[in-house]
C-alpha cells in the first residue's frame, strides 16, 4: 500500500478548520464542488475524485459534513471516502444528462431537512468558478429565501500553507516526475511524435507509485513552444529546435510539474540565448522568494530586473503561482498580490518566456522557509544539449 | 503526422448545419461550452480542447463563430483551430481566478457588438450541465433582457449519427485500446498495483498513435469491481480474483473503451458464473442492436432477458450509452428512451453486474447498421484465465 498519504485525522482536523470559517463568515452551511478534472476541494475535504460524474460536499456549520454524488457513484464514493454520510442527487450525473429511471435520489431541499433540521438561511458556494447551472438551478428553486453566496475564501486558505504529510507527498510526487523527465532525456530521438514523448513519462509516472497525471503533460517541439497552454500533438521532434516538457506526477492528490526546456543538437543563438536568460530569470525568482516577503513584491522586482536585462518583450505573466492539489492553484503570485509568503506555501517557479516563432518554460517546485525557498525539485535546471 | 482526423471542410458543415437549427429554434445565437475533461462540444466545433482553462464558442444565427478562451489560451487557440476569430474572456481562466493584471480581455456585451451588430433577444446556452456561474452571472449582467435558454438539443443531434471520418478515428481508437489490453494481459502479474498496470496501457496508448486516454482508466481488483465507476488505487494485483479493465484511447477526440473481466488463476465458482453470465448478456445486448430499433425497446428487452435468467438483482442499469467524442455521451439507452436506432449512430455495449463483494463489466464499441451491429472492438470478448 502507499505510504506517501494523508491520514484520515488530517481530513478531519481539514473539516473542523473549515467549519470554523464558515461560522466567523456567518455561514449556516458551504457547499463545496468538483468536477473530474478540478476536484481538489472536494478530495482535500473528503479523499474522493468524482470521475465521469461531478460532486461536492455538504459542511454545515456545526455536525457531520455529507458527500454528494451522482448515480452511480456511491459503492466508489463509500469505498473511496472515510465519510459516513453519503447522498446521491441528480444533479451530480454525467453531462450527457442520464434519466436514471428507477433509481432513487435526495434533492437540496430535503438534504438540508436531514442533516440541518433547524433550517438555513445563508449557504456558502465554495468553488464558485465551477459550479454548474443544474447546481444553481436546483437550490434556487428547492431553497427560496437562502440567500447564495461565494464562499471561496471560507475553504482556500486552509490550503496555502502546506503540512508536512502534504509536503511528503508533493516531494514524492515531483521526484517522480524528475524521473519521468530522465527517462525521456535517456530515450527521446528526432522523429519520435510528441505524443510519444507524452507515453514515456506516462509509462514512468505509474511505474513509480504515481496515481496519474498532475496536470495535462506537455511536450512541444519548434514554434509551438510559445504557446502558455498547449497540448502535444503528432508534429515530429527535430533536431536544433527548441523542445519543452512540462511533466507532472500526482500522489495522494497532489501535483507536481518539472518543466525545462532543451534540444537535440544545437539551438540558433538567438534561441539559445533567451533560453539561458530564462533559466537565470528563473534562479532570480528563487533567490526573491522568502516567508515574511509581500507577493506583489516578488513580482515587482522580478518583472523590473527582466525589463533591466533588456528582455521585458518575452514576458506574458508573473514568475511563481501556488502548486498543490491543482498544479495551478490559490495564491496567484501577481503585481496585484498583498498577501505575505508564509513558511511551508509552496510556489511552482514559472519561467516563461515567448517570441514570435518558439517559446521556452522552466518550471520547479519551491517551498517557502524562513531564509529563503527549498526547492522539490533542481536536477533539471540546466540547460541540456542532448 | 496523423491521416486518422477530421478535415476542415467537416468542420465548416457542423456549424452550418448547427446555424440551421439555431434559426430554427429562432435563437439570435448560442454559446456552447467546454472544459478541460468535458471538451466534446467545442472541439467538435472548433477542435480546440480547453486546458487549464475553460472554453466556449460563440456561434450567431448568420456569421462566422468565435473561439472564446482564457487569458493564456490564445497562441494556444490561433496554432490548434482554424477559427478565424478568437476572442479571450476573463470568465474562462482557470479556476483559482488569476487577476490577470495588465492583459486586456472582451466582454460579452462588446462581443455580441463586435460580432452581431444588430443586438440579440435570446442567447441558447449548450453545454449547460457544464456553465459555471462566473459565465451565467456575466450573461445575465452584461446582457440584460437577452433572454438565456438552455439549448443543448441544438447541437447534441448533429453528433448522433457519425460520419465516415468520425467512424475512422473511433475504429482506430479502439484498435489502440485492444493494443493496450493486449500488452496489460501479456504484462500483468501478481504483485503488480492497479496503478502500474494502467501504466502499461497509457504507454501503449501514446506509443500507437493515440493523443490521449479516451476516459479514466480503469483496472480494479477484487472488491472494488463492484463500483460501477471508480478509480485505480496502489491495491495489488492478487490470483483467483476478478480483475477489471477498462482501456481507451482517444484519437482526434474520439474515444474508445474495451472492457473485461479477468482472472490470474481460477476464479471461485460464484464469481465465474456471474463473469460468465454478463458476457452472454453482453452477446444478447449486441443482438438486439438495429438501425430502426426504438430504443428504450432495446433495454426493456435486454432487462426482461437478464431477470428471465435469474440474474436480476445483479442489474445496476441499462446496457447501452452512445460514445463519440465523450466515452459517455447522448443518446442514452435507457427504458424512458423513445428515439430510433439510426444507421452509424455508435453504441457502448456497457454490460456491468454487481454483487456485494466482486462487480464485471464487459464493454465493446458497435456501430449501428440496418441489419444489426458493426463491432469496433471484440478481440477481448471471452473469458480469459492467464
Amino acid at each position: 500500500m502507499n505510504t506517501t498519504t494523508i491520514p484520515q485525522s488530517e481530513f478531519e482536523e481539514r473539516i473542523k478548520r473549515f467549519q470554523a470559517n464558515i461560522r466567523k463568515e456567518n455561514l449556516d452551511a458551504c457547499l463545496v464542488h468538483a468536477t473530474e478534472s478540478d476536484m481538489a476541494h472536494v478530495r482535500y475535504l473528503s479523499e474522493y475524485w468524482p470521475t465521469f460524474e461531478t460532486g461536492a460536499v455538504f459542511v454545515p456549520a456545526e455536525g457531520e459534513p455529507v458527500l454528494l454524488v451522482g448515480p452511480e457513484s456511491d459503492l466508489y464514493a463509500s469505498h473511496r471516502s472515510f465519510f459516513k454520510n453519503i447522498e446521491k442527487l441528480i444533479e451530480y450525473r454525467e453531462s450527457a444528462e442520464p434519466d436514471a429511471p428507477g433509481m432513487s435520489f435526495i434533492t437540496y431541499k430535503d438534504l438540508i431537512a436531514k442533516y440541518v433540521p433547524q433550517g438555513i438561511k445563508k449557504l456558502g458556494i465554495v468553488g464558485w468558478a465551477i459550479t454548474s447551472l443544474p447546481v444553481y438551478m436546483a437550490l434556487k428553486e428547492q431553497l427560496p429565501g437562502v440567500e447564495l453566496v461565494k464562499a471561496d475564501m471560507t475553504l482556500w486558505p486552509l490550503r496555502f500553507v502546506k503540512s508536512d504529510n502534504e509536503l511528503a507527498c508533493m516531494r514524492k510526487a515531483f521526484e517522480i516526475s524528475e524521473l519521468a523527465v530522465e527517462a525521456i532525456l535517456n530515450e527521446i530521438k528526432p522523429g519520435m511524435t510528441e505524443f510519444q514523448v507524452i507515453g514515456i513519462a506516462q509509462r514512468e509516472i505509474y511505474k513509480h507509485g504515481g496515481e496519474y497525471e498532475g496536470h495535462s503533460l506537455y511536450c512541444f517541439c519548434g514554434e509551438s513552444t510559445n504557446n502558455a497552454i498547449s497540448r502535444p500533438t503528432h508534429n515530429k521532434i527535430v533536431e536544433n529546435e527548441v523542445i519543452q516538457l512540462n511533466i507532472g506526477a500526482r500522489v495522494s492528490g497532489y501535483s507536481s510539474s518539472v518543466g525545462l526546456p532543451f534540444s537535440i543538437g544545437p539551438l540558433p543563438e538567438r534561441k539559445r540565448r533567451l533560453v539561458e536568460f530564462g533559466l537565470e530569470a528563473h534562479k532570480k525568482t528563487i533567490e526573491l522568494l522568502r516567508a515574511g516577503k509581500p507577493a506583489g513584491t516578488v513580482v515587482n522586482e522580478y518583472e523590473a530586473w527582466v525589463k533591466e536585462q533588456g528582455f521585458g518583450q518575452y514576458l506574458l505573466y508573473g514568475p511563481c503561482h501556488s502548486i498543490g492539489m491543482m498544479e495551478v492553484e490559490r495564491p496567484w503570485m501577481e503585481s496585484t498580490s498583498e498577501y505575505l509568503l508564509e513558511e511551508n506555501m509552496t510556489f511552482q517557479v514559472d519561467t516563461f518566456f515567448y517570441d514570435k516563432d518558439f517559446g521556452l518554460r522552466w518550471e520547479n517546485g519551491a517551498i517557502v522557509k524562513e531564509g529563503g525557498a527549498e526547492l522539490m525539485s533542481s536536477k533539471f535546471m540546466k540547460y541540456t544539449e542532448i
